[in-house]
């Protein structure tokens, strides 16, 4: 667990996939090993990757936690501040550099953007999980198994209205009841509140009440999902085949991980608590009744469980200096709450025990990802950082402080943050992710700006050039904030809104505390929908705001810290599996195009080794 | 690799899951181990299941192989022969009760249809490949890998109309050459005879020829796939979205298995092979010169090689009686060759050895799968079947008696069938798929035709309700008909036309030997495309009719076997990876629906075990 320094360390560093195919990783064994983690409780996929499964948390129940780290960053800019490099270059320091227990959780990244402008997700040059190629492509396979459970999920939906349209209530009833009622099928006769067991037993109307659903087909909320940066799904036409006999319909594609399913294996404590939640969601309301119709109507959880049994067990690699990673689940950071998976750093936190360490990483920037990662995330896993680490870089303080320079951007963008973060009682450490070419004097500065706007600490780290040696300073102040602080178990943090405050309070609290918006406003159906989903029962659920990353604002083009600006809510949506209420602050991009030169051009295997060579 | 005969046998069988769960399954590496493999040749997935690495087949290079049994069927019915059943109880049969060396080859199942009506395709009753639920679900991923594969081509085409449409010829060339020329991009260069490495080196025109593959989008013959029961997205519209400003198209999805993708996964003979076949993918027409443009042309063959890289290992499994069983691709078997991987036979045939038995099965009836098992498969694989299997049931023969019974179903069907193998040089055992309540006087008539029809043997077998104890009579009779074959490497082997044969004249054989059409007639549209693909090169490939499964005919009500039909073909297309020219005969339904009452209803995961419940 305590990892194994790097030796030939190249200046300047070559291409990822070069740094990452020159050292050889352990046997994933070894790794788990180390990690306290018996053989049994292993599921290898392949020498390098293996599956934990959930036993380990029983086993450890009795242990105590070790210290919950959370890595967020400034508002980030299209160029990347490295938040997922900082995340492992300060887990290599810990471990194999300072000698600590540590473990890192980090979101599976999408496999789409692959292929496309980003490139991998595995972290870079000399701070990175290993092998990346297996991390970038299919793991083990858990977005595969989301894409499935999603699909199945919306192919049942709209078989379900055609056969509905097309078949009278007899034979409907007639052809759903040809074998007995299953488990799920007498769920909904409980809910339906008919107490009979035998098909044959039911009245007519009872009969009608069971096999017919009636969904409203513009009222489904489902989407289909691939794993593909395909552009010409965002909206299509449905059902043009002659044999759907004219029930077209409108409707699109996002990208794996913005599928609720994904939001729901984040957030899931165990596969019971997954089931739940997966009978629970809402894929669409009645006709008439307006009543909501769930995966439990449709009869789909079960189904959509047994696809999702392997995806719930977190999927163990490692970093370049053979210290342990969990890779689970990667949610939409927007739509849904961008944050790892709650199980992973619950055995993570067992694992490494109370000196220990939990590196975890919080998607977008801290108004975003850290905000759920506080507001959502740690309701479900009652698991409290004990600090905060927020990733800054130079060039994106530089386009923050606009004319101003790096100082103005700084003092903007970066002291709001830090202010942010310390609402929730937290301490804050800078890390300053160092870039060839960054200048000293304006590192200088920033570390200044930064312990003046009230971080614990500020440091300058250089894992990307130079792996967790170039992180232990970074590590150090970590520690020592981790040290100080009272109550590891969360007994300094505060939220910022109770779950018992409305719907709208919520949103005008996150907007007030964290964006500094002068107030909210609601298109009157944004206003009509919160009122709805308030008089349904969800008005108890946390809000998960879906707004661009790129700024405080609704604004990608406002930098720095904007003030008196109006937040608009477009609309609000439900994920009622996953927990949350969504507001669409403008419009949210659910699935990427391919650019023009895309990253596959530079994609290929080496047929002798089978090495793949140009990812990135 | 003999395995361990079952020793609790319940009468009668209780669901296919219950039995599956009944017998723990020995850890994968001790069937590895048994079957002649070394731990360093083996990717463990989880306990059960390991992909098996292509360096064996280096290793094993010059011994000798072992002898190869094609398991074929009669014309199916709706309601399944058991051909899978009986692969794997034949197979349980040579290996656990007469310790014969033996290996299973089967293909993997589109997960779709588990959840649909056909349930999972591992085999039933005693005769299983074990874990059943993982065989069916997921298993190592290798359907999502295609699933990926084929959705990245389909985007990568529309992605490049659109930007091609919407981009100056400079801005494209200064876009596509924003880096140095990849080695898939001068591979283009080559194409073009354009011998220059410096981009900016390129004259106007040559950058225009480059840049532009003129994509006529009406000639977009990749469509997109998921394994998924979704008769909605059978036609679809895409591109509706304001930001694909109007350049929308329609087109439709297919069941992952139907990918060329797939097919060539299951024909290629290295990752190599696989690659280059990728390459030479035709995804459309140019508009104008009507050039076929291939994935190479798109610059995306790398990435669909490292995405299946993997994929191409074999997967190791086991059946109940713990005999190893290799599952491996699973094409279509109508537009597609609808057999098991090439590597697999070939992996399995080294490891058996020269006194061994590789079981393999062919799709469909003997019509379609076998007969491409021998054109298509054979011919890329080089490995000769010693012997076919055909399973019947009084059933289906039944069926094809229709007034006349089961005698003239027998008469008809069957030993047409018979005749048929006989004219590749085969011998064949008639394997009789007993099912609870079948009579032993018509047992005895189907025996006594068999015979007369000229098949080697005839024997009834009770794999289903007994496991390999129930098939050692038909083990017998296959280990009697490969010792009689002279030259099992295949030198008693006849195929029924040479690829030198026109296409025209290929798919007259296989009409006129095969299936007994008086005539073959042609649409307008699928002779010009006929002779289109003989103008392009492509006149020497093997053809893979795509026809119903349910008769000779293109019929599916003509039961028997149909005399006096004409075989319509509406279209030909091609598959320049696979390596084959598919006509269409008639319509073929490419993506199965959802019934009013799925299968999905009964299937659910035991949350305290982790077990899944109700698959058959």
């Amino acid at each position: 667990m305590n990892g194994r320094p790097l030796k030939d360390i190249r200046t300047p560093p070559p291409p990822d996939y070069v740094i990452a195919q020159s050292v050889e990783p352990l046997p994933i064994q070894e790794i788990a090993k180390a990690s306290g983690l018996d053989a049994s409780e292993l599921d290898l996929y392949g020498q390098f990757k293996a599956k934990v499964r959930l036993g380990v948390l029983g086993r450890l129940q009795s242990a105590p936690n070790g210290k919950l780290v959370v890595v967020t960053g400034i508002t980030p800019t299209s160029l990347g501040e490295g938040k997922s490099t900082t995340t492992v270059g300060l887990s290599q320091a810990l471990g194999a550099h300072l000698g600590q227990r540590v473990f890192t959780c980090l979101r599976q990244p999408s496999q789409g953007p692959t292929f496309g402008i980003k490139g991998g997700a595995a972290g870079g040059g000399y701070a990175q999980v290993v092998p990346m190629e297996e991390f970038n492509l299919h793991l083990t396979g858990d977005l595969h198994a989301i894409t499935a459970a999603n699909n199945l999920l919306a192919a049942a939906i709209d078989a379900r209205v055609f056969h509905e349209a097309t078949q009278s209530d007899e034979a409907l009833y007639r052809r759903l009841t040809a074998k007995p009622f299953s488990a799920i099928m007498r769920k909904r006769l409980r809910k339906l509140g008919i107490e009979k067991t035998d098909p044959q037993s039911l009245t007519t109307t009872e009969r009608r009440r069971f096999a017919r659903l009636d969904i409203d087909p513009n009222t489904i909320e489902v989407r289909r999902v691939l794993d593909t940066n395909d552009r010409f799904l965002r909206s299509v036409q449905i059902g043009l085949a002659p044999t759907e006999k004219g029930y077209e319909r409108l409707t699109g594609f996002d990208i794996t991980v913005a599928s609720e399913i994904m939001a729901i294996l984040a957030l899931s404590t165990s596969i019971g608590d997954m089931r739940e939640r997966f009978g629970r969601m809402v894929v669409a309301d009645q006709r008439g009744t307006g009543e909501p119709i769930t995966a439990d109507d449709l009869g789909v959880t079960g189904a959509l469980t047994a696809l999702m049994r392997d995806a719930i067990m977190p999927n163990l690699m490692q970093t370049l200096e053979a210290t342990p990673v969990f890779v689970h689940a990667g949610p939409f950071a927007n739509i849904a709450h961008g944050n790892s998976s709650v199980l992973a750093d619950q055995i993570a936190l067992k694992l490494v025990g109370p000196n220990g360490y939990v590196v975890t990483e919080a998607g977008f920037g801290a108004d975003i990802g850290f905000e759920k990662f506080m507001h959502i995330k740690y309701r479900a896993s009652g698991c409290a950082p004990a600090v905060a680490v927020l990733v800054v870089t130079l060039r994106a303080l530089a386009m923050h402080g606009a004319d101003g320079g790096i100082r103005a951007g700084a003092e903007s963008n970066m002291a709001r943050h830090i202010e942010n973060i310390r609402k929730f009682g937290l301490r804050c450490v800078v890390a300053l992710n160092r870039f060839a070419g960054d200048s000293d004097t304006d590192l200088a500065i920033v570390i200044d700006v930064a312990r003046s706007a009230g971080a614990f600490d500020a440091v300058v780290s250089s894992h990307f050039e130079h792996g967790g040696k170039g992180a232990v300073a970074l590590a150090q102040a970590v520690m020592r904030a981790c040290s100080a602080v009272d109550g590891v178990d969360g007994g300094g943090v505060r939220l910022l809104y109770p779950l018992e405050m409305s719907l709208e309070e919520k949103v005008s609290t996150i907007a007030r505390e964290i964006y500094r918006a002068a107030r909210v406003e609601w298109t009157k159906e944004a206003r009509e929908k919160l009122e709805l989903l308030e008089s349904r029962g969800y008005g108890k659920l946390p809000v998960c705001m879906a707004k661009t990353q790129y700024s405080f604002s609704d604004d990608p083009e406002k930098k720095g810290a904007p003030v008196d600006f109006v937040l608009p809510i477009r609309d609000v949506r439900l994920s009622a599996g996953a927990g949350f209420v969504y507001p669409l602050v403008g419009q949210i991009q659910t699935i990427p195009g391919l650019p023009t030169r895309p990253a596959f051009y530079d994609i290929d295997v080496d047929t002798d080794s089978g090495r793949i060579l140009g990812l990135s």
